[in-house]
């Protein structure tokens, strides 16, 4: 089982308008509603691959119902409750211009109590994971060092663990020595203070991290492990909906770990799962014949390290 | 008990940012929700005003849930079960400009035998009623005709109606004679094709209505009436927020009536109350000092019909 955090669950909500005008009213055409926060589209693209896959972390309120009613059936909920509601974020789809306005709700005020419960649960759920992803952001109330614990706890029971994060936290988190994070271009110059990918990879492996996988957007990913470096590729850009196709990196790289795939197979697959992801209008889903036709005309150049 | 009738409820969202700029993400400061729909706003404030007070109407699914949740316990809750989602509207309020852009989600799809359901149990609360007030938008599959109906059940029972809608509906409905509709300007003009509020109102009676009550915005109302004709206005323009004044004259209205009160002291109260909503962030709420003030300070001019 791989297991998934999402301390700051969401329900994602999809607004399509015809145009967005500040200051007037709208007639939403169309609604869709999803279980959002990075580790349940990670998940949820898991489970596509036909991984089996548990995802915790906090819901709370009538959100947090309604996150929770949405997950699919093959996804493991054990998610904790907390006493705060869980957020919403609503994109509004400018139909004409093809692009998206945020709104993003604050997360739940997480109590101390609440975060313990979610330090023992978690303890529990490690000792039967293959891997965990830990995703996204912080509710308040959550300790800024909360990745940086979790990733001991599974450095402690011998699961790999990914890092998914941005600023403090993720830089808190990398000192604790994960096997893998996987920052976007900004993530990385921000923990770095480096603009230059391969330096910049580098440079977070001696921070803590054991490998650092950057996305570099539609240019692919660029490899920094303790088995070689690498940089993979697709055949040609792909236009789209970016949206959650970090998160299907993370996927792709956890799912072909737990499969024992080396390095360049488990690059290639996050590469095509990723531009499989753009061509779909939400995250946590991607078009599976376009993915299964890509996996195999992924560039993927590098070394080795000697052994 | 007073009985209003919102058969597209909503919950009512509020969202301030500091600056909404269009395709780009805002992190939302600060999030409210309220019940919404134009006769549970009615309901609000006629609670608040102290009388006794039933809201009917649809609500289902999550959202359904969070509007009856959020009920002040005061109001009697009649609302039936649909299967169909309940509307959210989201109202994006820029701090820095001071104005407010709205998404309104469709209504809920509602069937034919929910529909007759509601039908059934709305004759049998109209017979507990002292009066009713049919507000609001129809939700999809409610036929046009809708109002006219209810007003006809209402009238069969000997009980008041108010009409508060607009476009076919309202034409429909004004033409089964309800007591009282109490359009806006812009709801007068689609009606009659007249924008002179004198002339409008007058014609609005011989479509049907007994009485026509025409909301000015900030000049306050024109009133034709079996009883008479008058203009009400506050001593002096309130500035803030229009959202719901409609709603509290409505209730103004509707209380006075049950109160058994003159038209002029109905008009005085309708005034000061919109006015007193005007200076509140939502719909539904008043001032309860600004309304206590105004309410003596309103000028009716007009006279009464001989007798």
């Amino acid at each position: 089982m791989i297991l998934t955090v999402t301390l700051n669950t969401a329900l994602d909500i999809t607004y399509r308008v015809p145009a967005l005008r500040p200051h007037t009213s709208h007639r939403v055409t169309d609604v869709t509603e999803r279980p959002g926060g990075k580790g349940l589209n990670v998940a949820r693209v898991l489970a596509a691959l036909g991984h089996e896959v548990t995802v915790t972390g906090f819901a709370g309120g009538a959100t947090g119902r309604v996150v929770r009613d949405l997950l699919p059936s093959a996804i493991g909920d054990a998610l904790l409750p907390v006493r705060g509601t869980t957020r919403r974020t609503v994109a509004v789809v400018d139909t004409r211009a093809g692009d998206t306005t945020r709104l993003d709700e604050p997360g739940p005020l997480v109590t101390p109590a609440e975060w313990s419960a979610f330090q023992e649960a978690y303890e529990d759920l490690v000792a039967d994971a293959d891997a965990v992803a830990l995703c996204g952001s912080l509710p308040p109330g959550v300790p800024v060092g909360a990745y940086a614990g979790l990733v001991r706890t599974a450095r402690a029971a011998g699961v790999p663990v990914l890092l998914d994060t941005s600023g403090e936290p993720l830089r808190r988190g990398v000192a604790a020595r994960p096997d893998l994070v996987k920052p976007n271009a900004d993530e990385l110059a921000e923990l770095t203070g480096s603009h230059e990918p391969l330096r910049a990879t580098q440079d977070a492996r001696r921070r803590g991290a054991q490998a650092v996988v950057a996305s570099l957007g539609p240019e692919g990913l660029v490899a920094a492990t303790p088995e070689g470096r690498w940089r993979a590729a697709p055949p040609a850009r792909v236009h789209g909906n970016p949206t959650g196709a970090g998160d299907s990196v993370s996927a792709g790289l956890l799912s072909a770990l737990v499969e024992g795939l080396p390095w360049p197979d488990r690059l290639a697959r996050a590469v095509a799962l990723s531009a499989a992801t753009v061509l779909t209008r939400a995250a946590g889903e991607f078009d599976r014949p376009t993915y299964e036709q890509l996996v195999e005309h992924i560039t993927v150049t590098g070394e080795a390290t000697a052994a």
